[in-house]
């Protein structure tokens, strides 16, 4: 299905005005519902809809949780770690991140006359997407750079934050962190509950994410592996800070989540969750061994409330990671049909 | 001093003896010991003598977890970071990492005919430290390849634990794990008994330590950081494994730590503990900032229980360092007048 067939298929009218009724999803409303997964009667994925998908979730982890039993897991290896874009918040129209370049490009202009007549710079500038996507993953990483290096991690670290506090989805006209998915804070929620480390896992920048990761998914700074650019350490007017240079460091994509789960946790999951052929060698890594193992991927097929993609999509294709969902028994969650709600809104 | 002053000027005979009548320190101790702790009439470190040190470490502690104080520190940003190598375990007469390499080389040298008269591996082979040492860097970097590279994470760390579990240390006869530092492993305990989270930032490899860490020490695995060489996804037989490569992925040494630092935990420590010049510019990282801060060196000036050293070693120089750490107000803890024990000896 082709990007344009998503803004024309919605009704923005019908779906803003849905949201407008939903209540507001608080930080207490989020803690509470943690503590509440505790209690053995209530329902511990109040947003996800009875049904294969969340039945196999919470047998999962009835499982590995019992003393005892075939399947038991100790507590210190109950580690589950989680893709961003697209499985824990919205990838569409286009990731966040690269709304966040676009944005820095128009700010940073000014003091760039020359990106006028560059590309890609040109092309951003004047809001050619075309020749922008056509410039390719190269063309991105120069954007990337340009915006992402030349300043100290304390300094970026501050325009990630301000750019968060008020840029807006085009589409939901939210902000982003409210645009995460209710159904996968409450996962996270109850994994916790049950003594599982939750970390994020994505081919997203770690320092786009570490800002804001545990005020939305509770998942602290540490918790948290991502791609990332080199530093160098300096002592700039007597003071030692980090800076950002414009030098690929990691890719945490691929092939090289399964690397950087490794590198930077030094365990083997038990337990996976993605949207996209990006998280396919995670899933392997994580299922395909001895034990009780859970593999899910986030199958985005709501074009009413969110997006509706897989094969077909310039961001989180899922194409290889659906076929193999199929002869891994992993679960697909049906976004249109497992979830009740689908943003946290906050 | 010299590294052959120190063994000619040790009675290796009065030692083992006085550690021959230490009680063996289990880990069920240990655990006592850490929840012994909360309670306020109990000694927290009860290994170290009363003095500047002691109480240094115990009034930061006080500061920083007094809610309301000027100094107060929220649970999740008590991050406090630990070298290994001679400051959690003994360092001499060869960090023990290479003393590994140095037995890997003689256990795989039949597989390697050409290695007997090929440098470093002829040196290493023929015993002699002087042409190995003159080898440098490079050298050594060789032979850590030739050893730690070739294999899966999962038999690498075989291969770790196994030698860990025989090999002994030259001069105590003890095994490596045995020869951590007792005052410090009540240290990690006190500190996390007090809110806070422990990290081991280390030069040493990252996968030579991850497999005993949490035993020893009670860091666990996704609570190390150190160095690494670079690992390949790959599917064998259809299982998923991660294959050493031999290239540096990164060196978790001097301004690498708190690159490393800000990479693997993404947030800045409020304390920071080392014994050589490799922890310097994460004592700067940590302490030159605002707020209550906490920076120590562990200073080696116990030739009798331990190894005395500074300026003139090998294997944890530490002489930028110690001149810092008088401009800079950092503790220097000093083993042989600081320290009731030295060892753990579980």
């Amino acid at each position: 299905m082709s990007q344009k067939h998503f803004f024309s298929g919605v009704s923005r009218r019908a779906l803003l005005s849905a949201l407008a009724v939903l209540p507001a999803f608080s930080e207490s409303l989020l803690s509470m519902s943690a503590r509440a997964q505790t209690a053995a009667s209530s329902d511990p994925l109040p947003s996800w809809n009875d049904g294969p998908s969340k039945q196999a979730i919470t047998g999962f982890v009835a499982r590995v949780i019992q003393q005892g039993g075939p399947d038991f897991v100790p507590p210190a290896e109950r580690i589950a770690t989680f893709d961003n874009d697209g499985t824990l918040w919205v990838e569409h129209p286009m990731y966040t991140q690269l709304a966040f370049v676009l944005d820095r490009v128009k700010v940073l202009a000014p003091q760039h006359p020359e990106w006028a007549n560059t590309q890609p710079f040109k092309a951003v500038l004047e809001g050619d997407m075309k020749t922008l996507m056509a410039a390719g993953e190269r063309g991105l990483v120069e954007l990337g750079m340009a915006t992402h290096a030349g300043m100290s991690t304390v300094e970026f670290e501050k325009i990630v934050t301000d750019w968060l506090a008020t840029a807006r989805h085009p589409r939901f006209k939210r902000l982003y962190t409210e645009l995460s998915y209710l159904p996968m804070i409450e996962l996270l929620a109850y994994l916790r509950a049950n003594g599982f480390k939750t970390f994020i896992v994505s081919g997203g920048g770690v320092e786009f994410m570490r800002p804001w990761t545990e005020r939305i998914y509770g998942v602290p700074p540490e918790q948290v592996v991502g791609s990332s650019i080199k530093t160098k350490f300096q002592i700039r007017d007597g003071q030692p800070e980090l800076f950002r240079l414009p030098e690929v460091n990691f890719i945490d994509d691929g092939p090289g989540k399964p690397v950087g789960i490794n590198e930077f946790i030094g365990r083997r999951p038990i337990a996976a969750f993605g949207n996209s052929d990006g998280d396919l060698e995670m899933l392997q890594w994580t299922t395909l061994t001895g034990g009780a193992r859970l593999g899910l991927i986030v199958h985005h097929t709501d074009a009413e409330r969110e997006y509706a993609y897989d094969r077909e999509t310039e961001f989180g294709r899922l194409d290889k990671a659906l076929d193999a969902a199929a002869a891994n028994k992993w679960i697909v969650a049906d976004m249109k049909n497992d979830w009740k709600r689908i943003f946290a809104l906050e």
